[in-house]
């Protein structure tokens, strides 16, 4: 081999900053703070601020590869953090909230956390958590100081404010290797404790370019971004990386994500672009169904954490004229794996052959390779008729979970790549179906059904909101769907139309012998159904 | 520190046309041909004949290193040589064939090239090569069989057809380390024998991505571009992988570049963006001007090599509603290092203010790091007024060239950043201007005039095609400006009228002293006015 004569600089996080602080240095980042105030700034104000947080956090004793934690928001004070740990050779850990308490403690000492920074509103669960001993991490509110007596914190903690105040609002970024950790990010293990994704300055740099690279036109226009989806799931989808590079304003929700708070908010700052889970996003579109419009300048939804239903699919476009773009991805791939893709051949269809293509999960970001294994892990064909799991690989795909060896045995299959539990088809032009998570199938005589399925065909029906299909034991067949509905309030269920209805797309031995009416179904710390939870009520055990 | 766990991939020229094979593979590359034809096929067709290609090259005893040369236009034929050639891990050779021949001689044996394939339109120019010697490269000839007669070829030609046929159309890319070397390309030399730069995997596909990340507008729509740069300039600004990697169709003009042709095959072929050279662009823009309209869906032409004129951006813009984008770069560069970009707080400028804006050289890409430097290598505020030379670093700048241990010596700072030979002044948001090429400038009574503010002034006036300003010796000021100028044919001059209009814009000490009329300018190899040439010719020396 001969090698090239090319320079060699490593892809660090903070080129990104100080790129768009020059670059697009008039963007802005605006915010609906905690407390319930609107806060805007630019990139270059960021970097200014970001500067003095990493002299602060040098002057706390933040040394290289400390992991500095996070409960918080969406909001400028989280994007600074994001910036100038991973800036100092530090690892940004962003906690869920959500999570129950007993698994937000494991995750903090499993972490070795030495800091923990958090937002105001969150002070309740910060005393339930268990912070004692020589080794818990040290408490920083992000607030100004006069409103850690309100939050009813004493001494326990530093004000984020204060601890910004008087540091130098310039700092030469360290350059190191480019395959430096600099965030870390928990699964919310629907089964076993949670694992860590350590990511790396690479992978997250590399990861930003191709979300961009795969999808231009979602980054084209001069315009203004408003992620629904936190920065403690998954830093974001990227944005807080993928937005400053490519020069578009970023509009932060805070902690409001009900539908009529994120309508004000982007139809008071002009948002083109939001992206978020599909749960929240339907509580967007109930907000506009009464308001009768959508807000102004919205032009796209990209949608993704789970499966996109048809009907969200449609109201958006047909009723709202706001494309639909689907993604898929995973916390273990940084997460975007694949995302939603029509091209010019998709202008002439109808409306049921375009939904038909929105609902699969598009085709694979450069960098991003998949393929799908049989239950002995050969590779089967990408024809769009077999299904198998689908197996990744990339750059920006975990090698491995942190601190945990026995997972990361168990995670990858014998040619080394990520076994992503999804059941998927893949068809010859790339185009990616998710079938089912390979522990939501539904085996009945032998047969797959997909819970999937089951459930875009019962959205379907006029009055319901949200939906869950799950598989209940059964002598004869082994196992056979059982599906549990929620309806609006007020609405009553006929549950023969709606197995009609259902019938008309699925085969008959595939419909739910059981549905079931529940006000309310138990959530994930993500937005998505708990099927685990549905699982134990409805069949019992674990 | 510690270390991220993420997978490790190299980035490869390869992943570039498998990922647009697939995703892509209905996108098309249209050719004007050589010999006159109209060839198309799909990305995924050129899959294909590239897998062929890479069979074949092996078959004839290519080897991961060998250098492979090409003395070709842009032609699908080009597009499989680049990827089926960095593909196996040998070094695609670009040759411009306008150079001299002594130089095309000295590069090919400097490269020891072990293959030469070349368009059959060039055999005659491959007639006056010296290809003697055990260690000439062997010969193929971009035709079928049936043509090699034709073009006067013997049997000491392949044709490329012949090579290709019977081979597998399915390879398996072989994966090695990304700092391999990808290509190879010498700068056209205005002074001294021509030097390499010797591109690696990884800078080439990060360059890629750079210059769509850094401009995603120009790559969102189901676009198609049409390079008129040419594949043996620079990689045609990256065209050739750029556009695969973000599913735009590429329209590749072969050999004619007139205005007529260029004009005839965009409206055929709805070409929707354009890259090239000022003097080629001027060609097209007097199409437009004769036939009263721009090509069907011409949207967008990116212009760079050397500074466009004021009066070609108002002209593109104004007269026919095409959006002009300035860039800059080098041959070091891979090449782009800025692109034009205006904001939306462009969009209220009056003309003047906006093509004062366009005429500047745009903001950096992402991961290009730029510093101005004073003759003692310090380096100077980015602030608008200083002047210095322009120093860069990324991953896409070379670290040295090919074989050149002197040149490589000289090539770089104390810092070992790059020295590009530019003189230029940056703002502090990062918009680059480049002042001149630090050897064209002229120094007169200790003050710098730049031939570029001369020739942008001088190309306003009526009748005034071409101009070049370059200096003169001077007893008593040291230098002079002279100015030397093509004129429209059958249109005179008037020499005072000239001198008053640049006076509007330049003090009365930066006029040139002579103003000369020529009838036709010296070019160099790649399409600019030679200056070198100039000088020798009106000053006399070297």
């Amino acid at each position: 081999m001969l090698r090239g004569q090319m320079m060699q600089r490593p892809l660090l996080i903070s080129d990104i900053i100080t790129y768009a602080a020059e670059v697009y240095g008039t963007k802005e980042i605006v915010t609906s703070t905690v407390d319930g105030q609107r806060h805007r700034y630019t990139y270059r104000d960021a970097l200014a601020r970001i500067s003095k947080l990493a002299h602060a956090l040098i002057a706390l004793g933040i040394k290289p590869g400390d992991r500095v934690a996070t409960l918080a928001w969406n909001t400028y004070r989280h994007f600074e953090i994001y910036y100038a740990v991973s800036g100092i050779g530090a690892v940004c850990h962003t906690i869920n909230p959500r999570l129950p308490v007993q698994q937000i403690d494991f995750i903090i000492k499993h972490a070795e956390d030495a800091l923990l920074l958090f937002d105001e509103d969150l002070a309740g669960l910060i005393g339930t958590l268990d912070l004692a001993g020589p080794h818990a991490p040290r408490l920083v509110c992000l607030a100004g100081e006069e409103r850690l007596p309100q939050a009813g914190l004493g001494p326990r903690a530093i004000a984020y404010e204060a601890l910004l105040a008087g540091h130098p609002d310039g700092f030469a970024w360290p350059q190191f290797d480019e395959n430096t950790a600099s965030g870390l990010c928990y699964t919310s293990g629907t089964t076993g404790a949670p694992k860590g994704a350590l990511y790396s300055h690479r992978s997250s740099v590399f990861h930003a370019m191709t979300t961009i690279v795969g999808r231009p036109s979602e980054f084209a226009s001069d315009g203004r971004i408003l992620p629904i989806v936190p920065m403690f799931h998954v830093n974001a989808w990227s944005l807080p990386y993928s937005a400053p590079l490519a020069g578009q304003s970023l509009i932060m929700p805070g902690p409001k994500l009900d539908g009529d708070s994120l309508f004000r908010l982007m139809d008071e700052e002009g948002v083109v672009s939001t992206w978020g889970v599909p749960t929240v996003l339907q509580g967007l579109l109930n907000t506009m169904a009464r308001m009768k419009r959508k807000p102004n300048g919205l032009a796209e939804v990209v949608v993704g954490g789970s499966a996109a239903s048809g009907q969200l699919i449609e109201r958006f476009e047909d009723d709202f004229g706001v494309v639909v773009r689907h993604a898929w991805g995973m916390t273990e791939m940084s997460p975007v794996g694949s995302s939603g893709f029509l091209g010019r051949e998709a202008d002439h269809l109808d409306r049921s052959s375009r939904t038909k293509l929105q609902l699969s999960q598009g085709k694979r970001l450069f960098g991003v390779e998949m393929n799908i294994i049989d239950d002995d892990g050969a590779a089967l064909p990408k024809d769009g008729a077999h299904a198998g799991e689908l197996v990744v690989r990339g750059n920006s795909v975990i090698a491995g979970y942190f601190r945990n060896a026995d997972a990361s045995a168990a995670a990858f299959d014998a040619a080394g790549w990520f076994r992503t539990g999804d059941r998927a088809r893949i068809t010859d032009d790339g185009r990616l179906t998710i079938v089912d998570r390979v522990k939501d199938l539904i085996k009945s005589g032998g047969e797959w059904i997909s819970s999937a399925d089951l459930e875009e065909a019962a959205m379907r029906f006029p009055g319901v909101v949200a939906c869950a299909a799950i598989a209940v034991p059964d002598d004869k067949w082994g196992e056979r769907p059982a599906l549990v509905v929620r309806m609006e309030p007020g609405v009553a269920l006929d549950v023969e139309a709606l197995r009609a209805l259902m019938a008309r797309t699925l085969a008959k031995w595939q419909l739910p012998d059981r549905i079931i009416i529940r006000e309310a179904l138990p959530m994930t710390a993500t937005g998505k159904i708990s099927k685990k939870d549905l699982r134990t009520e409805i069949v019992g055990g674990a």
